[in-house]
């Protein structure tokens, strides 16, 4: 029978400039010629996992099951961080394990409280981990500064050509994990962050929708104060706010840049509460 | 029997460092596996809608017939705006009816007059278009904000694999367009304007080789005046004009950047005309 | 018998904001759909073809045997410099007769000295080169502004499908040829420069790891004084060096950028000799 076609995401924050993602594609077709490769984003800012943990996040569920996504932004490639193949219900996940995967690793407690301490996390239930180890599904030599194409590629291709996860390595049980970015609650207000600026300058917020206080609300980020939520980025007010194709709350400047306009970048608090407008109007 | 297989372009102003493009092409891996994904560009400048359709009018018919071209500058995503699907004799093209695609749509018309009115135009004759409505060829929930990887990409994908243009949607007869660049003649001179700066600084006009007045020609761009046509970016004077790979006339430096240092940009004029050296050596 | 898939690799001075890249795919989808294509880097700083020449040579010995390597770097497209196939024992390369093949037809000499003269080498032993110049493997007309297009990305595409090279074109035995950055030894001290500065900001020089001398050494670039190689850019002092994934000396900063903060760019001699605290020492 044939084999469905795999496809292999990347991830990384080696840039366009350099020939490394290119590489990383010369060692997987070498394996596994097959595969369709998909970039996700090659520009997460240098050594920055918490945003490319996002990113990786936003994205990895607009492909179909059984993709292998690989992320690699790994300031301590080399050192004796592990090597990871995470396998849950639907993807498999290859990369540093040095928090990269910490939204899917959230994800994967579908709502209840992730198994965590000390900057680790539980293996979500029925998935599975695995200590890339075995040389065999190495490149022959392995530098020790590239493991993206020296081990992560490689382990993907293998993945895509066939290889059960549990020929790869050695079963892990905890996970380095970051706390991905929550809103919380206060009284009646809701409190979250800028997660990620986009290239429009929109505030990608870590708000999700079913946080959002009943009836008409009042955003307010970067001294803007905004009334009520937006259906797109071209109705109500100039600045506005709705809710974004992550699902979460994003504040945006009708054909203008909200970043640049109201000065506010990653990590900017951004709270939601009911509209105080609408309550003395009641 | 095997159907061929199927091209898919994305032309957006997306950039590359989002997520964005990678979710769209997740979303066509999920329907249509086989198919293989190409870039035009992610770098149109953020909703510059005229400078898309003119990537695009300058890239489409590079590929194979049945190639199927994806194209999102969508300020007005979520809106009333249309999403489309034109079918042409050769090429499908997905995107929003906001005049993205007015560069297509006048070769349709193969240089009879198109037939517009008001913002708009009619289909080509022989070619059809479709109001993409139908919900089952979107993606499950279709978000207000990013129509690209929840209305387009699905539906160039289920075009990919082998759902009838007419199935996806209502028939359309009157599309947004927006009228592309052209050069005028007035006397013995024609008046054009830079349409585009390409990455080595190259002024590419609007202006079709078929138009330049017979002769040596003598051109002005930015103050500079160029006396006769070059073959490549090597020969002749140092600031030079040639046809380019678009078939337009082309402003270049040999060795520099004609747009930094003419300081000149797209919608500046150039003219050409008869040159009054060789005038006056006759 | 099935042909096994092909792949097309890209490296260029093209950048990503153009449709160029683009274009050559849709020419190669149109002669040979089922090609794998991956891109290498389109950011090769703007007509430099020694850099090109050094990021193909780091980048293309990570693609399968028969994988076939397009590079385009080319201020005199469409003057007397002739297009080129060059046939290596393992892959094909194709691209202008400029010097961009120079690192890929030094490692033809497997360490011999390479037979070169007045800015030509010979073909290397076992290997094959042809002049593109047979107009049925180019594009029906062929621009005399962009050959990758019209001339590179057809013949890459028919060499996919299955062409022989020697159809192509007539046999050539000189290519023009730059000589690759080589690092020189004086007495103890090992001379080389910077070849390359990426993404992160390290230095990639020329000095391959078997020049070192031996024992402990010193580092000097830019000023800084570096004592003894470290593994990874974790371990060892903030300012480092270590073998890089190319297996030449890197120069680096740990969780900083080298090129920034040591003022060094591209050219910047980097010398190594033995230690003189160790030789103190001892």
């Amino acid at each position: 029978m044939a084999m469905p076609k795999s496809v292999i995401t990347f991830l990384t924050d080696f840039g366009l400039t350099d020939t490394y993602v290119g590489e990383m594609k010369g060692v997987v077709m070498g394996i596994a010629p097959d595969t369709a490769l998909v970039d996700l984003t090659h520009n997460v800012p240098p050594q920055a996992i918490a945003e490319g943990a996002f990113l990786l996040g936003a994205a990895y569920t607009a492909f179909p099951k059984g993709t292998i996504h690989v992320a690699v932004v790994d300031p301590s490639v080399g050192t004796e961080r592990r090597a990871l193949l995470l396998v849950s219900t639907e993807y498999c996940f290859v990369g540093p394990d040095n928090g990269l995967f910490s939204y899917v690793i959230r994800d994967g407690y579908r709502g209840a409280r992730t198994q965590a301490r000390k900057g680790l996390a539980r293996v979500p239930p029925g998935w599975q981990a695995f200590h890339l180890n075995d040389p065999r599904y190495h490149r022959p030599s392995v530098s020790g500064t590239f493991h993206g194409r020296d081990i992560f590629a490689p382990a993907a291709a293998h993945l895509a050509a066939g290889v059960p996860p549990k020929e790869m390595g050695e079963p892990i049980e905890w996970l380095v994990y970051s706390q991905p970015l929550v809103a919380k609650r206060e009284g009646d207000t809701v409190r979250g962050e800028v997660a990620h600026v986009d290239c429009f300058g929109n505030l990608v917020t870590c708000i999700p929708e079913g946080m959002l206080p009943p009836g008409t609300v009042q955003v307010e980020a970067g001294g803007a104060i905004i009334h009520g939520l937006s259906r797109t980025y071209q109705d109500g007010p100039r600045v506005l706010a709705l809710i974004g194709s992550r699902g979460t709350l994003e504040v945006s400047i009708r054909d203008g840049n909200a970043s640049k306009e109201l000065g506010v970048g990653t990590g900017v608090i951004v709270t939601v509460k009911p509209d105080a407008r609408q309550q003395r109007a009641i």
